[in-house]
């Protein structure tokens, strides 16, 4: 396995080794058709330069329509590692982390960013791994007056870009109870809203059910200034049911901030589920993942027979965007801190809904019905046998 | 697009171009564990080579268990191209494909095959492009009783196999109209029932709505010698819903016969939805393409925009077999014909489902009250503006 923390990407990978016709083709049956790179300012370089940082944007046209101007949105995917070690005070921890992102978003807002999401829980280590309560639980925060919201709201009005961010929540005004929360932050500065999780892991060293619960909020979708958009949270990524009822309330950019290490072996998947969801709902998708390893004060156990030790593993970064013609961009990197811009054209979304079809043929009545039943404890499944 | 027409896999030019460490990483993060080949007996190679198509064979290995043997089966996906012109008889035509395919089963059978699987509407050629009735419509036949079945029971009884066999189906005993069907034949030859494709497509040269109407069999599954499969034919491979209904009345195999061709643009789809699902439902996906290309009497037009003409394009092959656990098996050509044969054990579908817990948390009740909402000519979706 130890090669596996090395490599850069896959996309770096293929274009190393492959060439001519044959990288052609590879790419596009790999990743669709070719979206290009767009230049990106100096002042932007210079910020990821001296901070250690990727920073890449792609184009990813529509064709152009007579009745409607393009619908072109610059959006953001950033994806970092955690600043100091996770001994340190809760409040440094997370003004650390506040301090790198507020320099990504710099060099984001330079390259022309609209909106803006980073990966899931970006504020705190990935802690649940730990069991334990404290001192992980002072993370959380308040979704609408929360120390995280408050720094974020200041920078979104300064810049006038959207920005969403997966928080820890602690619903201070109702139950003070733990949510896997998403934040979304007007151009103005004002909470447009929250959505939470719905979908929650129960496996290895994503112990989060022993934190938060599934969310009662449904499937909301905000309406921005630069588009609809709406947040399905890491492990929602699977359910195909989660992304279709976002799109179904006319999400046209489906965020989707996780948290995802090698050793779970989710990264066969990682480059499929988003992009699968973006093809059969017609809407552009965002996977944005954390980098780096993150260790921890007290050892604990993963539920896989391993000794106990203190490190969760290589979150494997690999954050891109899929478009609902099914091409997608390149990736960031596996292992190094990351913006990935992308200027999308959202009128791609009809376009891709008229000629691909999935929304008008999906038959939804049948779905509804076909569910309801099998939701039934006394549900018999079809099965038919030789007579 | 000329060097479309070329390539033999995606798997084989990474082969061919990397190397090390470099080779295993690309390999893992693209396709999962590895899987091994198998051997193959000398006298099914034989049987491929002079017959000219491929021959491939790897084993799907699941943990071992205390309290279940292994269920090993072996599956066989063949791919292959019609035969003689579609200016030739009707008969003729269909007689040439069943010599085709039945040298292509007796290799399968000689590799180990317990069950087999052609793609779409293999005894004929894809002919809705022309949106013509005749000759076409003449070779649809009798799901029960038709000659297709009549000659496949015989084999199956023969070899004790399995066969799933997709075919323009005339509903002889009821009111005479054409369906696109799914037969599934036991191992002792007979019929143990069929299904229908669910989802039909409107687009370009797939102009199949207008030869058949929509499945209203719902979702059934059969449950063979060799384990519980489900049908789910080819666009319904775009809608996720489709997928989970047949897993969620136990299929542990789900087929996806298709014919997709390079110039509607769905292959870099290809190698992902089927995929998606296998691991969101916990089960064997295998999707199965036709190859070669197809010329039609009388010329048609694809609706878009080019002049009329008489090809329907490249169909691309690159049949595989995907796994519960995230990994699949290599693809066959995208260019020749060819038999992928992957001996899988069924107890990994529940070791899966054991430590993915999709299904445990998947929330099915929600989102059978959200579809239902959803569908709801009335329904309004979630939004949330700025106040």
């Amino acid at each position: 396995m130890s090669s596996a923390f090395q490599m850069d990407s896959v996309e770096t990978a293929l274009k190393d080794a492959l060439k001519g016709p044959t990288y052609d083709e590879v790419r596009r049956i790999l990743y669709g058709r070719e979206h290009k790179e767009l230049e990106i300012p100096k002042e932007a370089q210079d910020i990821a330069s001296k901070n250690n940082f990727d920073l890449k944007a792609y184009e990813v046209l529509a064709k152009e329509e007579e009745q409607r101007a393009p619908r072109k949105v610059r959006i953001a995917a950033i994806q970092f590692s955690i600043v100091l070690p996770t001994t340190a005070p809760v409040e440094e921890q997370r003004k650390a982390i506040h301090s790198k992102a507020s320099k990504m978003i710099d060099a984001a807002v330079l390259a022309g960013a609209n909106m803006i999401c980073f990966h899931e829980l970006w504020t705190m280590p990935f802690a649940f791994c730990t069991r334990e309560r404290l001192p992980w639980t002072q993370f959380a925060e308040s979704a609408e007056h929360g120390p995280t919201t408050k720094f974020l709201s200041q920078i979104a009005a300064k810049y006038g870009i959207v920005i969403i961010s997966s928080i820890l929540e602690r619903d201070e005004d109702k139950d003070d109870v733990l949510w896997n929360a998403a934040v979304v932050i007007s151009h103005t500065g004002k909470v447009i809203g929250k959505s939470r999780k719905n979908h929650i892991p129960r496996i290895g060293d994503f112990s989060e059910s022993t934190y938060y619960m599934e969310s009662t909020l449904g499937h909301p979708v905000f309406e921005t200034a630069f588009g609809k958009v709406a947040i399905n949270v890491c492990y929602g990524r699977h359910h195909p049911q989660n992304w279709m009822m976002y799109a179904l309330n006319g999400a046209e950019i489906i965020f989707n901030p996780c948290a995802e290490v090698v050793e779970n072996e989710s990264e066969p998947m990682w480059a499929f589920e988003a992009r699968s969801a973006a093809i059969a709902n017609h809407c552009f998708t965002v996977p944005i993942n954390r980098v780096g390893r993150e260790s921890f004060p007290n050892e604990f156990t993963s539920g896989d027979a391993r000794p106990a030790h203190k490190e969760i593993g290589m979150f494997y970064g690999s954050a891109y965007v899929a478009a609902p013609d099914g091409s997608r961009t390149p990736g960031l990197s596996r292992t190094r801190d990351g913006v990935l811009i992308a200027e999308i054209d959202l009128n791609l979304c009809r376009q891709a809904k008229d000629s691909l079809c999935f929304r008008m043929t999906q038959r939804l009545d049948l779905y509804a019905k076909s569910f309801t039943a099998a939701a039934d404890p006394n549900y018999k499944p079809d099965i038919h046998r030789e007579k």
